[in-house]
């Protein structure tokens, strides 16, 4: 059978790590696929370079900076966007579905902010978007979530989805160091970009987080209600005390089903040390998915760089090779849930969360300090699972002595954390902000 | 759209948690498959348990005790076989894909051991026989072999795949118990079976493996051919000092693409302490799959029970649902690679395989004693990775006192460390047999 013919928009990491394995594993592929894949066309922005890349063998592959023509190209059955960005990127794969071509994308910002109207449009169109290389690079969570488990009612998805910042933190916590530290020297190692913003404000993990809920739970893709924190302002103390408690703090994109609505939420979170994924270090990914049938269960890999995001995208190339002469129906759905199925259960506000938190104080070493902050929370029934009260090491300001109190309290509704915390801080002996973390034991 | 119809074989814990998580999540499953999937037939041993099992809301379902006349029933879609076994498992199973029927099985031990048989029949016949409970219960590593790593040439496949050997061996490690009293607890707590042989010597681990090997490589299934080594002689202290040198033993299922073949093993297995699969304890069950583009990824969940099986086997009738008004030739192949493109490269025996090695020597505690071992070992080029000497604990034989020596070597052919320990052996200072492990550093 003749070759299926890509045209690959976009000759960076992620394309040429594709071409780069589809090529040299084309004829494993092959075995698998019943029928060889082929890139046929490139656009890109810089042909020379693209030129570069693909070398001697590739050197009959027609490169050019037209991606319009390429996805017009009545040649070309299945366009793969490495472009990035939600610009040229969303209207390139919106005319390529209005082709009827089928589509590949590893753009976790174009599906997480304009999913609704891209994977509506192919379904009018009857062709395939295809995006596990969207979350964790190589490992196929995508897949597991939409069809492995499709049998469960999942209650929640919790996962290190974000290498620079799992990065940081790992050596954050390994040497020490405090974020701008340990920032400065992942930027210097090429595991932060020179611009970080995206990853360590976490927007990047809420990108990927956003797609996985709408997965799980059959809900829009709604980016827009995601509740985003990063690591910027995590204090390297905060670190140390949970070690101390016995937690890791990563920074973790959370998606769970609520009595009254769906949480989305990225935050650093503080996990019980002896689970698997608090052992999760450098740059890799890691998700844990709870079902109901399934209990939990967790994918760990890669989360970025040329092959492993490759790994993903030929992975697509494969399932659509495989399905695009076939009946729509035989298809899985996009999300997941067939598209006329989708709930609107709401996403819940930051405040209507539910979450178990870890409070650091820095208070006036007197007595009766902690009787009225344990009152305060006592009267809005937040109970304290675990206290710690650092010996105050000669901090002293305008000669009266000051000390750390760490709490881990048990469940409760953000709302009444925050109200709580309003009126911890008001206290004369609590000196300055306090600092609020979440907490999640992933069982 | 009409329901898809199931006939369930059996209606023990896999038939039973299939039936009740298929009624439990009816509405999510078909949200997500687009139709309803329903036990419409059930045929048991005892039809009087599975009544009581089935209760009021499944009392209108027929159940008798005619397997026969289940994959015979022309109102049948698919067939769940949930019986075990390679007897009347296998008849039934070949019997309902004669009839042009699709099947869903659990059955290991019937695919590792008649795979080829079964596999051949379905594709002539262009039914699909889906197995994803088959391996790791819950855990989606076969979608994710199969389908999510596609773009992979696998190097290795390493698993903890026996959740009654893993509890065994983590109960051995933290309570310093000995390997009876482990199995006894397993026993009494209902992880491991009143005729645990299967088990603990291997044999579950190996078909799974054997399983995943044929995925992974392209190459039929050959049980016959696998090494199998279980846990029922493997002594504590061996774990001991294996921990002093920062190792866990594990009963790993083994897969390696290597020079002149593929190693296919199941043994215990000495893993770095650091590794995030040598933490998985009690249980649970984790795979690690290797491939050239995604590097390592790893996928771990509860490996057995009613619900984490029947997940997989309800994943398994989605995809068979989606799939099977489908051309044969949209559907992914059974064991991933084309049924004609198997490659005949050979399953190499034990004596080929390259590994390291853990080697315990009883020696008498006089000098020029290690003099000698090394020097046998480095006569074939073994080399020494570590070496651990206990001080000789008022061991005394016949008035003289003797000491254990632990050696970890570098990688060398077992026939070549085989040799080395027969030489070892003849040694005067050396008392009784060496016991050997096989290491592997998951990189």
């Amino acid at each position: 059978m003749e070759s299926i013919k890509i045209g690959l928009l976009g000759f960076g990491t992620v394309g040429k790590g594709t071409y780069d394995v589809l090529k040299r594993n084309q004829e494993e592929i092959k075995r698998r696929a019943g029928r060889g894949i082929e890139v046929t066309r490139i656009a890109v922005r810089d042909v020379a370079k693209a030129r570069g890349g693909l070398g001697d063998t590739g050197a009959s592959i027609p490169v050019d900076t037209d991606g319009a023509a390429l996805v017009d190209d009545p040649a070309v059955d299945i366009v793969v966007e490495t472009i990035g960005g939600t610009g040229i990127a969303r209207e390139l794969v919106l005319r390529a579905i209005r082709n009827g071509k089928h589509v590949v994308t590893a753009n976790k910002a174009l599906l997480a902010v304009h999913g609704g109207e891209i994977f509506e449009a192919a379904s009018q169109r009857g062709v395939m978007v295809a995006f596990e290389a969207a979350v964790a690079g190589g490992v196929p969570i995508i897949k597991a979530l939409r069809e492995g488990l499709t049998a469960n009612r999942i209650g929640w998805i919790a996962g290190i989805i974000n290498g620079t910042t799992n990065f940081i933190l790992s050596s954050m916590r390994d040497r020490g160091v405090d974020f701008a530290t340990a920032l400065a020297d992942a930027q210097r190692l090429g595991y932060a970009e020179a611009d970080p913003t995206f990853d360590i404000e976490g927007v990047d993990a809420a990108h990927k987080v956003t797609i996985m809920s709408a997965i799980a739970f059959g809900v829009p893709v709604q980016f827009d209600r995601a509740h985003v924190e990063g690591i910027s302002k995590l204090d390297s103390i905060d670190i140390r005390y949970a070690e101390e408690l016995g937690y890791r703090i990563k920074l973790l994109g959370i998606a769970r089903r609520a009595q009254k609505g769906i949480e989305l939420r990225v935050h650093p979170t503080l996990i019980p040390s002896k689970r698997l994924i608090a052992n999760v270090e450098g740059a890799m990914n890691a998700i844990v998915v709870q079902g109901d049938a399934v209990g939990s269960t967790l994918y760990y890999g890669k989360g970025a760089g040329a092959e492993p995001t490759a790994s993903a995208v030929v992975a697509d190339l494969v399932d659509v090779t495989r399905l695009h002469t076939a009946d729509p129906n035989n298809r899985v759905p996009h999300l997941a849930f067939q598209p006329d199925r989708l709930s609107d259960t709401p996403i819940l506000p930051i405040d209507e969360i539910t979450s178990s938190y870890y409070l650091r104080l820095r208070v006036a070493d007197v007595t009766g300090v902690l009787a009225n902050i344990t009152r305060i929370l006592a009267d809005r029934d937040i109970s304290i699972d675990a206290l710690l009260q650092k010996e105050s090491e000669d901090v002293s300001v305008d000669g009266r002595s000051e000390t750390d109190i760490v709490l881990v309290t048990h469940e409760t509704i953000e709302k009444n954390m925050n109200a709580a915390i309003v009126q911890i801080e008001a206290l004369d002996t609590v000196k300055g902000a306090v600092t609020k973390l979440r907490m999640e034991s992933m069982n």
